[in-house]
């Protein structure tokens, strides 16, 4: 039986789950069982809560695992009432904090990723905007872009390009190379005026066919020689003009995306 | 001169900055200055950045406050030799794991937001392109969906959908509704077969209008009366039609995601 692994707050739930992940990725844990519980903000809510976890205890026989971001001391408490093993993510760090500022935290319920500013939010949604509007080279107009992802048809640029403006804020846009701009051997002319806000990707072949064999089945376009021919090509063009890149076959897009800013020097924001 | 942030990672930065951030919302500081440096994964990039700690400190005259999650012993020594203020996001947090798992911890770099797994990867880029697809009642074809949110022009949409998609892997579809659509008081026929998927979002006409006005200023589309007379008719028909809904003017895009996939019993991924 999986052990069960609870990730529990009083708002989004998503700093307890992105730091417990990164926690247990230090661990051989085998398979968990992962439950999400957010907006835990009364004590009825937190009631349920340690009656969710003292039935898991019972029906794996194993001892839960609980992340928590809780700031009600009280709803805390029915939490490590229990007999999970529970790990209270902020109590075990803002001590130090509070030593360091000689100020005693707030105990503010839900900041994390609540709406805390317009102004930010504005140039977060313009940001997305910008990616939609200038995705796979629709809106050729680059004056505001801080980037311009190239490369061929399906090496990543559109997720990579909304990532960047919903979780950083910065206006990416993509540019696709053609099998006209790759025979070309130049740089394609609606970028060659922004050099230094292109960054090329690339990918391994085979997988570059293994996804583009999903989306048009048996066509040319997703052989494994069309794919090599394009990539070969594309390599040989960053290369030649020495455009910063990167290999997107082992990399997720959350490491695409600050490579990318941190070798642009982009200045970023976190949502 | 504001105090100085340290956001340090061997990886892409991400967890510490979440938390990082999380952990300041607990206190009034005022404003900070927050520097994010991803991959200290060697001595020489933990020696420069040690470097700049200290530079900070005679510029600020204030301890810089340092947040990170290196692995490796001997870089996060070169840190904590700097007089800064400096909190191991991990290390503070491992020990009751170690204790719990009578294991000790792996000593893995970049493993939170690295490439662990290409069907996960899979499913978020498929999860991408269907958001994608069916923005904006672009392609009615709901089959696939997980949620289908509806709203007026510029409520907040198309966002919700890619965030969703790419930190939560949920196929989400959004389907604008139009002026025709409110006029005649009934579900817009395209979403009337998936009334379970259907999420409704709102927002507050002042709000609304202002972010009108942005797209096209002076237009009767973006005037206060014109976003009244919609958003009241779309409040009618989610209150008409029993369709849960948000409202989203104080509202963070993580929240508003976690929100639906929370009140439609939605799996939910984190990447």
């Amino acid at each position: 039986m999986a052990r069960t692994v609870f990730f529990i707050s009083d708002g989004t739930g998503i700093t307890a789950e992105t730091l417990g992940h990164s926690l247990l990725t230090q661990f051989d844990l085998g398979e968990v069982h992962q439950v999400r519980v957010p907006f835990v903000d009364t004590r009825s809510r937190a009631e349920d809560v340690a009656n969710a976890i003292r039935r898991a205890q019972a029906d794996d026989g194993d001892r839960p695992l609980v992340f928590h971001t809780i700031i009600e001391p009280t709803h805390a408490k029915l939490l490590e009432e229990t007999d999970a093993c529970v790990v209270d993510l902020f109590g075990r760090l803002v001590a130090p904090l509070e030593r360091e500022f000689g100020l005693v935290r707030k105990r503010r319920v839900g900041q994390a990723h609540g709406m805390t500013n317009v102004d930010t939010y504005d140039l977060r949604m313009e940001a997305t905007n910008f990616a939609l509007r200038h995705d796979d080279g629709a809106d050729l107009d680059y004056g505001e872009a801080d980037v311009i992802l190239v490369g061929v048809s399906r090496s990543g640029k559109t997720p990579t390009c909304l990532y960047m403006a919903l979780q950083f804020g910065v206006k990416a846009a993509n540019y696709p190379l053609t099998v006209d701009d790759l025979e070309s051997g130049n740089l394609p002319a609606a970028v060659r005026g922004d050099r230094s806000k292109i960054f090329g990707l690339t990918i391994e072949p085979e997988r570059l066919a293994h996804i583009r064999e999903a989306r048009r089945p048996e066509s040319r376009y997703a052989s494994l020689a069309q794919c090599r021919r394009e990539v070969g090509d594309a390599e040989v063009l960053y290369q030649r003009f020495k455009v910063p890149h990167l290999n997107t076959t082992h990399t997720s897009v959350e490491e695409i995306c600050t490579k990318v800013l941190h070798k642009l020097r982009l200045k970023r924001r976190l949502y």
